[in-house]
C-alpha cells in the first residue's frame, strides 16, 4: 500500500505490525489513554546492589524490554557493562529500547543479535558496523526507527513497554535522586532518559558519584528508582561532549550558514519573541553565531532556543537575546555546565520536546528549526537514515520532530564528495516534504511551492539565489552525473515510523 | 469487624466500599499497577477559555469527578467561582475531591449537598459548617477522609479518578506552564497540585497572572494542561500565609515546645546529618527556634527538613544549618518566596511527601517529626478529625504520614479549657498509636512502651519529667473531671482511611 509520500508499505507488514501508513503531518486532536507502570513498593533499605552483574540477574528475564538512554554519546560505559552481563549470562529473546544506539554500542549489539540475546530493536537510529549487519540482514525481526517525540508517544501508549530501564546518571543519592548536572561524566538535561524513570516497571540506575541524600535538583526522583549500582565510571568526560566548540571555517559551511541566517532574518518569523531550535556541529555553530549578530542589528530577543544546546545558545540566553532555553540534551560541556545554576535553562523531557499525542509540544511552537540532510529530494522529502550505499548510517533523533515548526530549514551542501544531496527521490524518507520549507545549499535556496508566503518573502533579497529544487537537483546531478540505482532484496529489515506512529517508510536488506 | 486498632468497622461498611480494616503500619512491598490518564492531543490554539462559565460547560458532566488544591487556604477565590458555576449550571452527582477543603468553602459546598451537585466527598478534613452539617447527616454517602501521601496513592491507583482538575495558580503561560513561586497570590510550592495535573483526564488552569511563554520554571507543564482561565484574582495574598510569623509568647505554649526540643536533643536521632518536619503555628516556629539553637551548641547540621515549610525554616536552609528543604506546602509569603532563587528548596509532590506505595517516600526517611492533636488515648491513638463533642472540625493533612518519621512527638497540652487532650480513648482514631513514640505536654511527657531504646535516652534528663500515658491522661482527669460520652446514632457519616487506605475508623452523625 502506498502512503502519502508515495511509499510503498508491503501488506504484510502492515499486517505483522498493526500499523498504518503515514498520511499526512496533522496528528489533530485525538483522545488517547495513556499506560502506566507496574509499582513495587519500598522505603529504600533494598536499593544498593553491589554490581551491574547483581542488579542484571536482579531484573532481568528472557523475553523483556530493556531500555538505555544516549546522553553520555561515544562517552558511554554503561551500556557495555550492562550489555556484557545480560549476554554472559546468556537472556535471549530481548527487546532492545534506547533512546538511540551510539557508536561505542555497535559492536556488543551485534553480538548480542548474533547469540540470540537480542530479537528487537527499536531505536532513534544506528551506525556503523550495526547500521551494516541489519542492513545485511542480520536481524530477524525489523527495526522499528522513531523520532524522540514517537518515542515518548510510543511509550505513553504502551507500544514500547520498558520492563527495565538502565540509565547511567553522573550522580545520584542512595534512594535514586538523580541529575545529570554534577559529576565527572555529567551531560546536562536527562531528557530522553526521563521518559524511561516515569514509565519503566523497574529502573535501575548506575552511578560513580554518590551524593548525600537528599540530593537536589532531583531530575529522576526516588519515587520512581528501584535499584542503584555504583560504578568506577559512567562515562568519558571527554567524549561525551560534541567535538564542535567553534564554528567551522570550512568556506562552503559557512556559506550555507550565512544563507540559513539570510533565510531566517528575511522571514516574516524574525520578530520579537521568535523561536528557533539549531543543533550541534560547527556548521550549527555558524548559524547561532550569525543568528546572535542579526539579533543584535535588529534588536530582536528570542522567547526560546530548543532542542540539543550548545554554549553558543547559552551564552544568547546569558547575554539577555534568548529569554529561556527549553533543553532535551546538551550537545557540550559549556551547556552542561550551565543548566545547574540557571532556571533559565529548563530541562525539558521528551514528551514536552515533540510528542505529537500530548497537550502541545515545544515544536509545536517553534518558529525556525535548521535540520541536516543525507539527502532532500524534488519533493522535498529529507532521508537521514540510510547512506548513499543503502546502508543504515543515520538517526532520526528530533528530525521529524522539529520539522513542525513554521519555517523548517534544511541546510545542506549540494554534493558530498562524489555523491548528491540534492536528488529526484531520496533512499529512505524519513521526514515528509509537506514538513519542509527552505532548503539552504551553498549555491543558493529552494523554497517549498506550497509555502508562497516564503517565496514572496524571500524572492528578492539581495545575494539569495532562489532556485526550484529540481533546478538544485540537476546543478547537483550536473556535477556529479547520475548514480547507479541501489540494489535491494525484498527483505524489509527497518520500519521508518513517522512521529505518530504511522509507516513512512521501510528499508530493505542490501544487495552485496 | 475490629482493626488493629479496636474500631469496629460495620460489615456493610466493608461490603459497600470494598475495603480492608486497618492491620498495623508496615506497607510491605506490594507491587500495584499504577492508572493513567486519558489524554486529548493539542497543539495548544485551543487552550485559553474566556471565562469559568464556560470552561465548566465545556468539562463538566453530571456523575464526574472534580478537584482543586487548598494552596491558597482561607485566601482561595478559585474553589467559590467555580462552585458557583456548577451549581448554576444544575450539574448533578459529583464527587468533590480536593486536596483539602478550608473554611473559605464551607457554605458553598454545603449549598452544593442540599441541591444534589455534590453527593460524593474525599478530603483531607473539613472543618465549620460543613463540618457540623456532615456530622449531622446532610450528605448520604459517607465522606472519605485521606491524608496526602494517601490521597497521592489512591490517585496513582484509580481510587480516585479525577475526570477534571480546577487548579488555581498564581500564573501560567498561554499554554499552562506554570508555578506556585510568581504572582500577587504566590504560595510557592505546589505539591499537593501536581498529582492532579499529572491524573487528571482534563486539566483547568485559573490564573490572575499570564506570564510570557514559555513560563519556567514549569511545576505544572503545558503537556498536562487543557485550558486556562485568566480572572481578576486567584486569592487573598493576605490570608494565604499563615497567620503566625513570630513564634509564641504563651508559657504553656513555650514550656512545651522548650520540651519537645529536650526530646529531640536527648535522643539517639539528634547527630549531624538527622532530618524533621515541624510544623505551622506559633509553638511550631518555637520549636524550630530551640533547634535552631541546639544545632549551633552541638555543632550538627540536618540533612533536610520537611513538610509545610515556614521562614524560620528557609532561614535555616540560608544558614547552612540544614541542607535542603523538601517543599510540598509553604504556610507563609517567606517560605513560599525563596522557592524561585534556591534550588536547595526542592519542590515535592504529595507522592513523593508521602505515598506508602511508591518507591520511597520522604517520611521514609524522616528522623524526627513533631505533630499536634486534639486528643491522645492511653493507646497512643491519636485524633486530628473530631471535636469534644463528636463534631467534624479537622483534618488528617500529612499527620499519618509524618507519623512514619523515627521519633514521632506529639506536642499537646494536657487540657484545653475544660477539655482533656490526653483521654483514655479517642473519638476518632486518626493516626495509630503503633506510629506515636512520645507524647510531649507542659506538664511531662510519656513515652511509648514498646521504644524502650527512648525510655533509656530519655529517663535521666534533667528537666524532663517522664511519666506513663495512664499517668498524663490521669492528671488531665483531675483537672478537667471525667466528660459525658459523647452520644452519636449508628449512621456512618464519614469513613478515616489509614495512609494505605484500609479503614481505621469510622466517624458516626451526632445525635442531637
Amino acid at each position: 500500500m502506498k502512503n502519502k509520500v508515495a511509499r510503498d508499505i508491503p501488506d504484510d507488514i502492515l499486517a505483522a505490525t498493526q500499523r498504518q501508513v503515514f498520511n499526512g503531518v496533522d496528528y489533530g486532536h485525538p483522545v488517547t489513554q495513556r499506560v502506566a507502570p507496574k509499582v513495587r513498593a519500598t522505603t529504600g533499605g533494598d536499593k544498593i546492589v553491589a554490581s551491574i552483574d547483581e542488579v542484571v540477574t536482579k531484573t532481568v528475564a528472557d523475553g523483556m524490554t530493556i531500555s538505555f538512554h544516549h546522553h553520555f554519546r561515544e562517552g558511554d560505559y554503561v551500556f557495555n557493562q550492562v550489555m556484557r552481563s545480560i549476554i554472559d549470562h546468556g537472556y535471549q529473546n530481548l527487546t532492545l529500547a534506547p533512546s538511540s544506539l551510539t557508536n561505542v554500542m555497535n559492536d556488543i549489539v551485534v553480538e548480542a543479535i548474533q547469540k540470540g540475546v537480542v530479537t528487537n530493536i527499536t531505536s532513534s537510529g544506528m551506525r556503523g558496523t550495526l547500521g551494516d549487519a541489519v542492513s545485511h540482514g542480520l536481524l530477524a525481526q525489523p527495526v522499528i526507527f522513531r523520532s524522540h517525540g514517537n518515542r515518548a508517544r510510543a511509550i505513553e501508549h504502551g507500544e514500547i513497554k520498558i520492563d527495565v530501564a538502565f540509565l547511567g546518571v553522573p550522580n545520584a543519592d542512595d534512594m535514586g535522586n538523580a541529575n545529570g548536572m554534577d559529576g565527572d561524566a555529567a551531560f546536562g538535561s536527562l531528557g530522553y532518559a526521563l521518559i524511561d524513570a516515569q514509565y519503566a516497571d523497574t529502573l535501575v540506575l548506575i552511578t560513580d558519584t554518590m551524593k548525600p541524600y537528599p540530593n537536589t535538583p532531583a531530575s529522576i526522583k526516588q519515587t520512581q528508582v528501584d535499584y542503584i549500582v555504583k560504578v568506577d565510571a559512567v562515562g568519558d568526560p571527554e567524549k561525551i561532549g560534541s567535538g564542535a566548540t567553534r564554528f567551522t571555517k570550512d568556506p562552503k559551511e559557512l556559506k550555507i550558514a550565512k544563507t540559513v541566517n539570510d533565510v531566517i532574518v528575511n522571514s516574516a518569523y524574525f520578530k520579537d519573541g521568535f523561536s528557533f531550535q539549531t543543533g550541534s556541529g560547527g556548521a550549527a555553530l555558524a548559524v547561532t553565531r550569525f543568528l546572535r549578530q542579526a539579533m543584535l542589528d535588529h534588536q530582536i530577543k528570542a522567547s526560546f532556543a530548543l532542542g540539543g544546546i550548545t554554549k553558543p545558545t547559552i551564552d544568547l540566553l546569558n547575554e539577555g537575546l534568548v529569554a529561556r532555553v527549553m533543553d532535551v540534551q546538551d550537545f557540550d560541556k559549556g551547556a552542561a555546565a550551565s543548566m545547574k545554576g540557571n532556571r533559565d535553562q529548563q530541562e525539558i523531557d521528551a514528551s514536552w520536546y515533540a510528542d505529537p499525542a500530548n497537550k502541545g509540544a515545544m515544536v509545536d511552537k517553534l518558529d525556525v528549526a535548521i535540520l541536516s540532510a543525507l539527502e532532500v529530494d524534488t519533493h522535498f522529502n529529507v532521508n537521514v537514515m540510510s547512506g548513499s550505499d543503502g546502508i543504515i548510517r543515520g538517526a532520526i533523533g528530533g528530525h521529524q520532530d522539529a520539522a513542525m515548526a513554521k519555517l523548517t530549514i534544511i541546510s545542506a551542501p549540494l554534493v558530498r564528495g562524489r555523491i548528491a544531496t540534492i536528488v529526484p527521490d531520496v533512499t529512505t524518507v524519513i521526514t515528509p516534504g509537506d514538513a519542509i520549507d527552505v532548503v539552504v545549499t551553498e549555491v543558493g535556496i529552494a523554497i517549498n511551492p506550497k509555502r508562497q508566503d516564503l517565496i514572496d518573502q524571500l524572492s528578492n533579497v539581495p545575494g539569495l539565489p532562489v532556485y526550484t529544487i529540481e533546478a538544485l537537483q540537476q546543478k547537483a546531478e550536473a556535477i556529479v552525473g547520475k548514480p547507479k540505482p541501489l540494489a535491494f532484496t525484498d527483505r524489509v529489515v527497518a520500519l521508518a515510523e513517522y512521529r505518530d506512529g504511522t509507516l513512512i517508510d521501510v528499508i530493505k536488506a542490501v544487495k552485496d
